[in-house]
């Protein structure tokens, strides 16, 4: 098992080294606008405690995350006003995981639609994703 | 939201109405060879429990459930010698959920080597399934 190391992107965004589009955050768990989105309203859903991916993370540290990604789901799918949400999750670069922070992806889908490639399409504009932030934490705001 | 329909296919596995190689079983949790591999290992892991998908499965099923995600993926990656896991969970068809009764995705990946569509790929050599799930469940049991 590789360590984890504390300089990935995601431990920088949570230490507020670098910025990120936030959508929800309580305790244990940041999510944030993907910069590189696999359609609209991709979000990212991570744990404040530094785990590598799902092959090291603490159970306890899972069971909450996924709770998260849950509320997520059905904020990003309702926000948007898509028709289905894809949950993916990558472990090693095998997988196509490029940020060893684990994190899920919460990707809205419309009927008839596909996915852009994972971390292949390029970086969005920052305006676009705070609109589509906005969708969100409406959302959010309305379910709590 | 739509009702869960009891009649879907993973609900008649667990009546034992039709036949799955089953990898790992427990008061919650069921995990299967999918019958469609997008790679060699390629485990499905759904909750007894009779959800949809991620938007209506109560959290403590979900909690559960992702534990038991947890246990596969270390254990499919183990037994078939892979470089990494592929974790995906589909919702409503726009997103490719095609059964629907809540379940994870547990892929086995190894470096250069990329994924058969989902359910796209036709049925895989019961006998293949099997010796695939026979690594898989040795890795469990070396690992309990």
């Amino acid at each position: 098992m590789t360590a984890y190391d504390p300089n990935n992107i995601f431990a920088k965004i949570l230490r507020g080294e670098i910025p990120c589009e936030n959508v929800y955050e309580d305790e244990d768990t940041l999510a944030f606008m993907d910069v590189m989105p696999q359609s609209a309203g991709h979000v990212l859903v991570i744990p404040k405690l530094g785990a590598r991916n799902i092959l090291d993370v603490p159970p306890e540290v899972l069971s909450t995350l996924i709770l998260r990604v849950q509320k997520l789901a059905r904020a990003a799918k309702d926000g948007m006003g898509a028709d289905g949400v894809t949950v993916t999750q990558f472990n090693e670069s095998a997988s196509g995981q490029s940020v060893f922070h684990i994190h899920f992806h919460v990707i809205p889908r419309w009927e008839g639609i596909g996915l852009r490639p994972h971390a292949g399409g390029g970086m969005a504009d920052p305006a676009l994703l705070k609109a589509h932030a906005d969708k969100i934490r409406a959302a959010l705001a309305a379910d709590s």
